[in-house]
């Protein structure tokens, strides 16, 4: 199949699939998602996302029908239905099907979506363009919510602007892009990246980083900055699963960064690498 | 029919309906929606909930595929349909259908939704009892979005909890209920609720309710309120096009108001004669 959609055990192309409308996804926004990027076959980073699903799916109570582990056996069953052995898969669950109330009339059980499509995950390394945009988020950016009605403005800001990100900023402070971590290079060499509390996703890739960071010697401080200080720094850089770890040429029409370019390149070969290796 | 969903064109009974998986309400909560009451198939104050609609669709850039008027007419052949001339009429519309992405990479037509249930409405006037929440929300709850993740974790709270609603509060300040307006009636008789700024949904009810205090000589002030004027007021009462004007017994197991019982039946009377004339 050139592409899969996947609703609770039915599968088609994505564009043929429907959904109940009384799925709480449909009215609400009720629900949790991951993405990551598929290579030879091999979901990368695959339990980390499962993790965080289940985290959050169990803060939210919702009531899951399989184990993370049947969940990850099931995303590789239709990632080998997909032509493409590189690919970018989705996966979604929502609290469950019901007649519309706020709160649930009933027990539910959370319904599993899934999508795959083509994608060759190559870290674009060329300097990306950006812009600021106010977050006026919600309190519960830690958690992959479909309540992404913001973000979807930051990313039409950014396309309109002919940009590649949003930069989110709350009462001064930076907090992440519109769809990925940020973190800037300071010009003592240390990263500086926001910290994971309510305000933003603690993504994997940001993870990858840090633990890179303790392995490279680099120092890593996870203390909010502002933007001012980003405007100053010696590089900015964009953290994301399909990204990695991109530097910044410009933000809101100002050249930034440029001044540590051997820092961008040795934490790119060791994501990209590690990438690599685990989806040999 | 005893209920009726409606996409696009199609329809069924609600539990029936599907929809596209890529509808981007699925994934992002790209939408919006109103719900108003209807008595002898006429329907509530639709103009104004179809105003607020439009208003809120062109601030978020949406391609309505009909006019108001055209809306308001489908609405009235759908409502025809269902057995019973009570109900309650749900509508919505989605940014469009396309692969997931954030922001779109095609020129989208919005969907409409329309789900329409048996439901008569008779203002409950008994005083109900709520609990105070944290309002997590993000900063566009003057537009009826999908993103109501916080509201119905507000909502779960308040049934976990045997009450009838939530009442929110961001830094002290009371905002709104996660599903109704609130206001209280002061001891100098005067009736505030928050203004309608970008935390609380300007509500058709508390439209009406203002208007109906200039007709009924009653002061009453846009301003925020704090929990503790909340809990010393004389009344506090729901606002809502179900509850109408629904005075509160009791908040986090503590009693408050009862005070200005007259005030509250006046407004009362005024509300719902207003409902049960327009929908003779």
């Amino acid at each position: 199949m050139k592409n899969l959609g996947y609703y609770n055990g039915k599968y088609d192309l994505i564009e043929n699939m429907t959904v109940p409308m009384n799925d709480r996804a449909c009215f609400f926004g009720d629900g949790l998602f991951e993405v990551a990027y598929v290579r030879n076959y091999k979901i990368y980073a695959l339990e980390e996302h499962m993790q965080r699903m289940y985290q959050s799916a169990a803060f939210l109570g919702y009531n899951m029908p399989i184990t993370k582990e049947d969940f990850s056996a099931l995303l590789y069953e239709l990632s080998a239905k997909v032509d493409s052995s590189d690919q970018l898969i989705y996966w979604q669950v929502s609290r469950g099907t019901e007649l519309r109330s706020h709160a649930p009339q009933s027990e539910l059980t959370a319904n599993i979506w899934v999508t795959i499509r083509e994608k060759v995950m190559s870290a674009p390394y060329e300097p990306a363009k950006l812009i600021t945009y106010p977050d006026t988020r919600f309190y519960h950016c830690n958690m992959k919510t479909l309540n992404l009605l913001p973000t979807v403005m930051a990313s039409i800001a950014a396309r309109d602007a002919g940009v590649d990100e949003a930069i989110l900023h709350r009462d001064g402070r930076v907090t992440e892009c519109a769809h990925s971590n940020l973190c800037i290079i300071r010009d003592d060499g240390a990263i500086q990246t926001a910290p994971a509390d309510e305000l933003i996703l603690p993504g994997v890739t940001r993870a990858h980083m840090i633990r890179a960071c303790a392995g490279l010697g680099i120092r890593c401080i996870e203390e909010p900055f502002s933007l001012d200080e980003m405007m100053r720094a010696a590089e900015v850089v964009v953290v994301t699963s399909g990204m990695q770890f991109r530097p910044t040429a410009e933000i809101d029409g100002i050249k930034v960064g440029g001044r540590a370019p051997e820092i961008v390149k040795l934490m790119q070969e060791k994501l990209y690498g590690d990438f690599l290796s685990k989806t040999e």
